[in-house]
């Protein structure tokens, strides 16, 4: 309780920019200030040197953008010729100077240049938004994904887990928090401040994020939580207005209903594991009455699936039932459960991506429900179904392991019951 | 925890490891546990997996930490010919794919395991005290270096200036922290927390630290500041217990007159130039009545150095009677100068580490002093004799690159008159 | 900028209470439990008495509580005669025996009762609403006027000014906070937390408040202001959607547009004139480029007079058509200047409450606009006109006491002018 | 300053006094401020008038001072004539108008005067200070009694338990706190912060202390607990500096040691009892495996008291022994619980003010230990005899009321029984 004294305000100078726009009347072109910025300038002046290729970044239009890239790409690359002979000496005779080298050969240029870059306050922000372009652009100049892997090496190591901060979102958070909140649900669409006070006013409700000291305003992922005395079978049973909160003590299910990601610019830099396991332990603290951790998901590729599912003598017509919205519930959790269970990528890994996502954190696929979802959204996924999956900490990684050698999916008995019920007869094949 | 939350206690738990002994139980050996680390078993459960390496590190002796060193040196080492052979082909082809191999083979397994290992709170901190072990052995295993290059490379990203949190440190600072000024204070020695108050209470007394926000109650670098009316030409002046101290606002200098690192695990990774900056700016900011920047800098090479030159025509006498403590103040201040300007290192930089230092930040040679270092030590050193760099921040970055390019000293007048001042006459060549 | 470490949670506690309900089994009456409270028991006791005796307050009805105030009002009322007889001794013999008694005397018992019940977490909080309900109560049980005025006299020595913190209200304000701004906006009316944003977000807008620290999620009063280049004329043109925000560097005026009280139970205790001081001082400090500040102030009470003087062969027609809507701008401002020179109070105060508030405070009355709030409740109030009161602080305290003396209103001459202006002729008495 | 805005820097601005050195050209005498900040003056510019008094206060001398408060005492007294009459007017009709007029007479101005002293920043902690003037003043000039109680009643309103916050101090609180408490420790001195490690660093060493917001800087009263496993029977034991400390989880016992006022200021407004009973909930909340509140305490007036006894049949030999220092452990502590039992005030109350003030809290006697503390001090205060109070949270209230009735100490079998423990014999009784 008395440790957080000195982190009051430790971080808050990260976030001030002295003056507004920095070297604006340097004349230099960006690519010139980035070489001024590796060179001896950059190792006395590099701070603002780094604050004027920033603000001129601000400046760019999308060509002049592209070219940025297209320098970083190109005239910061290693150089590979180098870096093989190297290697090969090294290999010859492993000594340590020859190790420095290869080490500094086996870095590109435009590395080093992130990092002196990240040396003003706000710029690992900047640089992250910086990357949101850069993924723009991969598609159209799929050769810029030479410099992507550099963005990846150095945002992972400056989004280590060791730096991540876990705070918990309520309504005595900062509403320019609460912003981002709104803007980045991508589960369940929340329509504004007013509508996200019913998922943080109730006491039985709880909201986490993990955060970078860097960037103290910007969620990087979040996980919404309800707190209930039953396993949730629909969303609007925890979105309703009107229902009556519990006290958190009655609880004894913590159910995660939406998780959603928030920086664009840190894609493929992974937290939601870690993020699922943490607000497990930090509820367990909690509220020691908390004995079921389990998920309400969407299952997102049902109908995409069953759409090539038509036809198929094994569903009987279920699937264009599903597909139209007329087949009964037993049906829907029948499709749902053999998507889930048989629909695969090449790799042998499921087809959904949240699927993927639960049973690689080492959960088990707990139960499935029909109607549990009937937005617009919901029903053209997955026929308005959706999915519990359970987090037992002490099975975890025993199932992320099956699931990571032989896609071993663990699954309850009830799941694996829906699966192969009896589908309801076709209606011409019933007896007039 | 929800009341005051914000940056408040943002960072708290980064701290708080929950129980203080983890994986007691696990028989595996460390190396065991660093290949799980790296596994797939590592993907979930690595936190706990790190806790438990990290545990299990401080229960080692030195010869198992040793063998801890040797694995990672030579069990986790990249393989030097699939480098080779990647570099090669993307030399040849320049293809995406290939270029990801090769960011891959270019890496060796112990930078993902330092990175997988920094999950835990304060991890950071413990890495960086792993590190400490690693120097203490390199002497007599050099060959450890090639680790040592990758904990270089890890640490200068995650102690990136962009990372690092400028705090002054006072009277209202928590004891736990300036138990580490106390500590750490390498110049002028401090010798209990109420010694530290003569250089924190006083209205005219300043000290900064970095620090970085995972190790929050740890300063990295700190620097002691002066605020007076004149040049400091003594350093007891400053730290004498019964002087009447100014107020801050009638100060036109700021004497920097003592900067110390605290992490030897961060042996390498360079603070000092940024610090001073930014301390520039900020007491700037504070006090718009300062118009000087000045060291008092001690010269702690100009007695081996004259020990070299004892017999120098020269210097006639004047570097034995230096080193007799018998040379008169100008003759003390001649030699000092000259050493400062004359005495080089085989790259053409000065011999004197504190001179490269504040040189190379681009500061120029101000004023000597002779008897201002009276204490044991600064006599030994440098006959007591201290000096000013100068900080004129509109000549900072033109210094330094004068000082990297071509070895150029900016100096003063009166430092430049002093080095040919003549010397005095050997005393047995007066008159009887 | 270190000073507030040890603020950071130094009154999380405060707001924490332990059990919800306390006390609950307790069988004693609310008045039995004040007895309890003010006896021996109450000595060791009195933390959880005092809970306990808040928690059964919560759950009276109004007969009850009204039982409680009645029992406040007469069983803890002074002995008048005691008092009397005391005081006559005392006048005779000023002993300091004599004083003391007549101190103790002097004091109702439930002055002490207050203060014992304000002893948990939150008390002042509870106690303030408490009064809420008395205020309630006091139309039809005059009576009570006499506990009335012993809260009174405890509020003011607890929300003396130099407890008060004046806090900016941004959107990094906790959401919980800036519902209650929303709550009590008395002015012009805030719709939701989204609409809030677009007075607190800009770069050129600012919102001040005054916080309790026992009450930390509670506003006492708030001031509203817009930082402009122009004294603003009309309240649209600050509250505008659409409008560009400038940067707040530019501005040299600033216009306090809204100023509300937040706690009915602090009736009577007036926060108003300090915090219009502070917040010029604040913005002086922050923004040097000031050098204005005025209000933009409803004239509330103009129509209900007007009404009064129709007819009135000194205002023509205006008043009918002022009323009417109808009157060209010069009239409105004619009669609006009239109003607020010289519709007075028995007292010879200014009938208008803000303009007494104002000119109390050493403001002068310095522009008024027509059309200036288009809103049906500024149609009605004042057919739409507005009244700029301008603080100069080097006059205030002039005004001040001219007002309070002899009820002098320091006046521009435009508003001058304007109450004298040749009225439009009534339109029959136009020329065909 | 947005930033970390809310609880963080919440009073900051408490401390902050813009210039140093107010009013300073004012050139009106003290009380003619004072009149001036009663009168119109005062409302408008109260915080200015009230800052310049403030300081002019600072710069009084002694009988400039005893003027002051002569002028409270005299010129803003009380009119006890009006105040009778009108107490015998409301006597007679009861009526609100009677009340308000009684209220406001039965007040003395120089209350009014006190509160709106109270205005600016850092005012509490300067008016407290003045208090420390005037108990100077009381014995020469008893007659400011009168005055005195007026500040006695304003600070009990002001210092009323709801506003103030306990918080642990500990080695992470700023070294300014500390030195106070290095300063005010009254039982057992400390030395200078590196002794005060020894109290704060160790795992089983905790420290609370009551502040108020606004003094922040300023413990009122502190207490110092040893977790242990034993009840301790001994200073030395506790505050030794080899012992090896235990990990908080295995204590059983909390043992208060010493507990000391920090504000004499605040003389007669008591927090103690409080303290004592919160830092004991704060504990068994964080430690559930505390099961006994000890303490460990001098007893101050033992010897006084027997160099009284001497001669007397009933004692024996015994008194005398004591205080020559040479009686046997039993004796030692045969005396003492006979002082602690029988020796009493006129009121009945026992003589010892530290027994009258852990009986009064509702403890218990429990145990007496010969040779506790061996200080000089503790020698001639008590002939090294200590004792331990027991807190007894379900007794706690019934001891209380059973002491505050009937002076009844409720006192363990183990105290009883060394009261009426047979002495030593006389040493020359003694068979030869």
């Amino acid at each position: 309780m008395q440790r957080n004294w000195f982190l009051g305000d430790l971080l808050d100078q990260l976030f001030e920019r002295p003056g507004k726009k920095r070297g604006k009347d340097d004349k230099r072109s960006i690519s010139e200030l980035c070489e001024a910025l590796l060179s001896a300038e950059g190792e006395v002046s590099g701070f603002a040197l780094a604050s004027t290729i920033l603000d001129r970044y601000q400046t760019l239009d999308d060509p002049e953008k592209l070219d940025f890239f297209a320098y970083l790409n190109d005239q910061l690359e290693l150089d590979a010729d180098l870096l093989s002979e190297t290697a090969r000496h090294y290999a010859e005779y492993r000594s340590v100077d020859l190790y420095k080298k290869l080490s500094e050969a086996a870095e590109p240029k435009r590395q080093e240049l992130l990092r002196r870059l990240n040396q003003p306050s706000g710029a690992t922000q900047e640089l992250v938004a910086t990357r949101v372009d850069l993924l723009r652009f991969l598609k159209s100049n799929p050769e810029l994904k030479r410099t992507d892997v550099d963005f990846v090496h150095l945002l992972r190591s400056w989004f280590n887990r060791g730096f991540l901060v876990l705070k918990q979102i309520s309504w005595d958070t900062p509403a320019r928090v609460l912003d981002k909140i709104v803007a980045h649900e991508a589960v369940h669409q929340i329509h504004d401040l007013d509508d996200l006070r019913r998922r943080l006013f109730p006491p039985d409700r709880r909201c986490f994020a993990f955060f970078h000291p860097s960037m103290p305003d910007e969620p990087l992922i979040f996980v919404e939580v309800a707190l209930t005395t039953e396993i949730p079978n629909a969303i609007d049973v925890l979105l309703s207005e009107v229902r009556e909160p519990i006290e958190p003590e009655q609880a004894t299910i913590a159910a995660f209903y939406s998780i959603s990601n928030c920086q664009r610019g840190l894609t493929g830099i992974s937290f939601g594991n870690l993020l699922i396991k943490q607000v497990v332990t930090e509820l367990s603290r909690e509220l020691p009455g908390l004995d079921t951790f389990v998920t309400l998901s969407p299952i997102p590729g049902v109908n995409r699936w069953l759409a090539g599912e038509t036809g198929h003598p094994e569903h009987g017509h279920a699937a264009e039932a599903v597909l139209a919205g007329t087949a009964p519930p037993q049906d829907v959790r029948a499709m749902a459960a053999r998507y889930l269970l048989l629909a695969k990528r090449e790799d042998g890994m499921p087809l959904d991506p949240v699927a993927r996502f639960h049973l690689g954190n080492g959960a088990e696929l707990h139960e499935l429900h029909a109607g549990a979802d009937p937005s617009q959204n919901g029903r053209s996924q997955s026929g308005g179904a959706m999915v519990n999956y359970l987090y037992d900490l002490k099975k975890t990684e025993r199932n992320h392991e099956e699931f990571v050698a032989h896609a071993t999916i663990e699954t309850s008995r009830s799941v694996r019951a829906a699966s192969t019920a009896v589908l309801a007869a076709r209606p011409e094949e019933n007896p007039a």
